[in-house]
């Protein structure tokens, strides 16, 4: 295992950031954050996890690794400006739900053989430093796409996700971002929609029953993330939804021909994908249930 | 409160009937349990919850309330041939997630007044007896369609359902059927095809995330009752999944279009809808959670 440097960078403390500084803290390290919202420093640093933070990039001059923790456009665009700061930095990585678009910026800047990608699938519907929490990462998926990082970095990047409990997959880029389009994009706008729809149809969510509260629970998501993850992903999502899209209007044509049939061969279908009993073993910790 | 008869009939040994039974046999009520599938006795009788079960109607015969725990179908299909052994029931009632058949099927086989249509929103993606326990309707909402029913049968209904501690809701059956549409069997049917379409593009469960996980839960249950459900509320539910189907096509041309003022506007609009804690305080014991 590699060990970790003795001050790590964190770029933005929501959700993600303001967690990992909480296990980094925690290891030992001495966290150093750039981060613009006055409010989540304050929080921060009074929770005694930072050595130094700020707005200005200057303090990540002496980190010796550093992650940015924000939406995957607004990394794009800041790390142009970042990298002048990460000349000390032995690797980089982020944590947005795309990565084709981060690690072409990453190479643009100069950082492709110290670049890798991460993605921890952690963190559910809340947001903001509020929602952090030490442990997050146990248990969750970490893609990482290393790009054009050097074996060492990579295994840098590897190592230091498996110190937060998180388990590695690595994974080309390309095929990140469609997987994830189905994986994850999809599931979050099929609730984003049926939500909107409840809404609209003069639904309350005290009408809702478990079930109904599970299947809309991430139209409570972030929606400023979420709009930037569809912006860098609408290939890919579009694809997905055109698949749901086709799927309910087959449905639709089921039910309007009385093809009771078909319905529950769909049903079926699903029962069969889904299972009943899947989620302890897949999870037991299942981090962010009920938020 | 109305007192509970001393012979409690219950016609149907799943999930709702079989917590029913355990509900009931733990108030010191004798529960006797029409039920075809031997396993099923064989299971309540083992929990040592049943006065008596079998297949034949007759056990009906001396009971002074029975509830048909049936998929709605199912029950209508049943009701003219149970009615001669619901002689003695001072009350009869029912739990499907359907309410004007029920109801009409009641009428016609000459129980309207001393029947009351329920659909108590409890069970989960659970299915059959060994998915039953005890307390399942503690905090569920439960929907009473009193119909042509005395004021003394609507109150021992109310009353019975209270002492398993539902919270009773009063409603018109056409306008139940309505809004179940919309807020149970549309979640239903959004997760079943958003599973389904997951499973066509080769997503493994293992794949989602938590949230994943959440949305597609629903998928998981019963293919059967659901089918029942889906034909006995078809025009209510294909009016709700045509105004899914019609949000999803709006949200696809958006993204098409690159115009993420209205993706952002969309997330926004589920996000104030679903609120980000709203669990915690709708249902406190989210008894099914996790199923």
């Amino acid at each position: 295992v590699s060990p970790l440097p003795a001050t790590v960078g964190i770029v933005g403390l929501g959700l993600i950031g303001g967690s990992l500084a909480r296990d980094l803290a925690g290891l030992g390290a001495r966290v150093v954050a750039v981060e613009r919202d006055p409010a989540s420093l304050h929080a921060a640093r009074a929770a005694d996890i930072l050595h130094a933070g700020g707005a200005e990039p200057e303090l990540l001059d002496d980190a010796g690794a550093v992650i940015l923790a924000l939406p995957p456009r607004t990394a794009v665009g800041m790390l142009p400006g970042l990298a002048p700061h990460l000349r000390r930095a032995r690797w980089v990585t982020d944590v947005a739900g795309t990565k084709t678009s981060i690690l072409a910026a990453a190479r643009a800047a100069g950082l492709g053989p110290r670049f890798v990608g991460s993605h921890p699938m952690a963190g559910g519907t809340g947001s903001g430093f509020g929602a952090s929490r030490a442990g997050l990462f146990r248990g969750a998926r970490v893609y990482l796409c290393a790009g054009e990082a050097t074996a060492d970095v990579a295994a840098a990047t590897h190592g230091f996700w498996e110190r937060l409990g998180g388990v590695c997959v690595p994974i080309a880029a390309g095929e990140h971002d469609r997987r994830c389009a189905w994986a994850s994009h999809l599931p979050q706008f099929a609730a984003t929609t049926l939500a909107a729809t409840l809404h609209r149809a003069g639904i309350d969510t005290t009408d809702l029953g478990a079930g109904g509260r599970d299947a809309t629970r991430l139209a409570a998501s972030a929606a400023a993330l979420w709009t930037e993850l569809a912006a860098d992903n609408g290939g890919h999502l579009a694809a997905a939804l055109e698949a749901l899209h086709a799927g309910l209007g087959d449905l639709l044509a089921a039910l309007r021909s009385g093809d009771a049939a078909a319905v529950a061969a769909l049903l079926e279908e699903g029962r069969r994908w889904r299972g009943g009993e899947m989620d302890a073993a897949a999870n037991p910790a299942e981090p962010d249930r009920g938020r």
